[in-house]
């Protein structure tokens, strides 16, 4: 087993690294009402979520530390019924084989709570703002954990300004397709969901990222995907990133829901971005002309995140004012 | 990580076991056309399964020894296509977060030549031959995985006499459902499939395995869970046997295959059976008065394993001759 990529310590890095850039108004989130989350949740994942672990450790009499982990799922046949034991609502409620730790559900309604707060902020007129959420959501469907992700923060935020009225578009730009973003939105018109990955015929999360993935029902058209080959650098990436930004514009988007991740770094994920060119990712997203909720996603490697989230960050702040 | 309970050393186990109790006539099994397995599996799984432990090493550079295990699965929602690469293909193609070695190929398809191999022998009018399979398989689907099994032994044995106009019907007297089993005869009512298994609501495999399971299509009717309460003694075992094989004679069954796990022991799965029982269940099976194919499914504990498989042969072939 390898140590996971996602931990808490990740945010701290964040901070610090704004903090050392300066100019950050840096707040505390406040409490949620955990009814909100069902705008993008099933009640009974979200039911799951909270009381996995402790039903888990009854079950095992495995210490606190402990990490529940997902060993079974239902044969794809679709026979039998919805699982009512610990066990096998690990995996009901799973695509992956991340733990449930003791601190998920803090961790996770904590990361929901600063989306829901930067969402709030740009509905009460702010032209950008920016959550550092962890662990992170795009990965996470309405009835679903995996890949690091338990709460859909990104998904959270588009669909609570939808339901304050506005026209909102996601631009994810993390190194992996947002399956569970797209997923959530699959059917819905109202919201544009458009993501820019390496390619996922090789590249996690695999079993979805495809261009002809378009939406369906009312969704239909409101999905787009644009697939990058492994490596690509900026200069192939600033092309798709032009086609996205057209896309949000045709739209006919009021409001601009990020979800930054960072692991498109030549040392992190599977394109090839570079340090400098995440300055001219900050201005060309500026350049949509939108009020701009800016959720983080991925972004691991030592260096990385501490640049390219600043510097991000600071391209917008100096493009917006 | 805890050790696998299926291991190897089963089959050496139970063979060591034979020889000491006397009277069995050992043979190994001729070498099989792969084609036959296409009776119960699908022709993409077979090629996944005998291809993934060299694809995932040349993908990953593991040494031989590796386990290849699966750590992602589709999202449930359908969206997307089936994939190409070797690491979502193993959450694909499974349920369970079970490896695939190097040698798990070439088990699997001993253990499926067995099971063949026994089938040819009731074909040829013996009364009662038992095939020493290991890996087991009644958890594995048409293209999954899972649970210990690769490929499945009994459902080949059954599909292959009903291939040749036998009509068959399956028991499964394993602690454990037999969910492979099930998906695979579940639209099929050319074939019974009948377990008694521990209560899945709380004991693998968890998805299935309840009474309301009765098969679909041309199918329904044709399937019969028989779910008992954890820890029921041979007591409460015995009237639930009773009411399974009377479903076979019912079906007018011409050869029974029994997927016979024998951790139904108190020492071993979720059951309580004790040492004595052991005979009365080879005696009681008998009485069905069918030829009879016996593919051995589960078993692990020391001493358990050992003294129940001769015990149930041993009054088969007492009660059949």
């Amino acid at each position: 087993m390898l140590p996971p990529l996602e931990t808490a310590h990740r945010a701290d890095r964040i901070l610090k690294a704004l903090a050392a850039q300066g100019g950050f108004d840096v707040q505390s989130p406040p409490e949620i009402d955990d009814q909100v989350l069902r705008l993008v949740h099933r009640p009974d994942y979200l039911e799951f979520l909270e009381s996995a672990h402790s039903r888990w450790r009854a079950e095992t009499g495995a210490p606190a530390e402990g990490d529940a982990v997902a060993y079974i799922r239902p044969l794809l046949d679709g026979i039998g019924r919805k699982p009512t034991h610990v066990y096998p609502q690990l995996g009901f409620y799973s695509n992956d084989v991340d733990s449930i730790l003791e601190g998920t559900w803090r961790a996770a309604r904590s990361a929901a709570a600063s989306a829901l707060a930067v969402a709030r902020d740009i509905h009460e007129g702010n032209r950008v703002a920016y959550a550092i959420c962890r662990p992170p959501g795009h990965h996470a469907a309405a009835g679903t954990f995996g890949g690091f992700c338990y709460l859909n923060n990104t998904a959270l935020a588009a669909a609570w300004l939808t339901d304050q009225g506005h026209r909102v578009a996601v631009l994810d730009v993390d190194t992996h397709h947002g399956n569970g973003t797209q997923s959530i939105f699959w059917q819905r018109g109202d919201v544009l969901t458009v993501s820019i990955h390496g390619d996922p015929e090789v590249h996690y999360p695999f079993f979805a990222g495809f261009e002809e993935e378009r939406g369906e029902g009312e969704g239909l058209g409101t999905n787009l995907n644009l697939p990058l080959p492994t490596g690509s650098s900026w200069k192939t990436y600033v092309s798709v990133l032009a086609q996205a930004l057209q896309a949000v514009h045709d739209f006919g988007a009021e409001v601009l829901v990020v979800a930054l991740g960072v692991d498109t770094h030549i040392k992190d994920g599977v394109l090839g971005l570079q340090d400098g060119d995440y300055p001219h990712l900050g201005r060309s997203l500026v350049q949509a002309a939108l009020p701009m909720v800016v959720i983080q996603e991925g972004g691991y490697s030592p260096g990385v995140l501490e640049m390219a989230v600043p510097a991000v960050l600071s391209a917008m702040g100096e493009a917006s004012s």
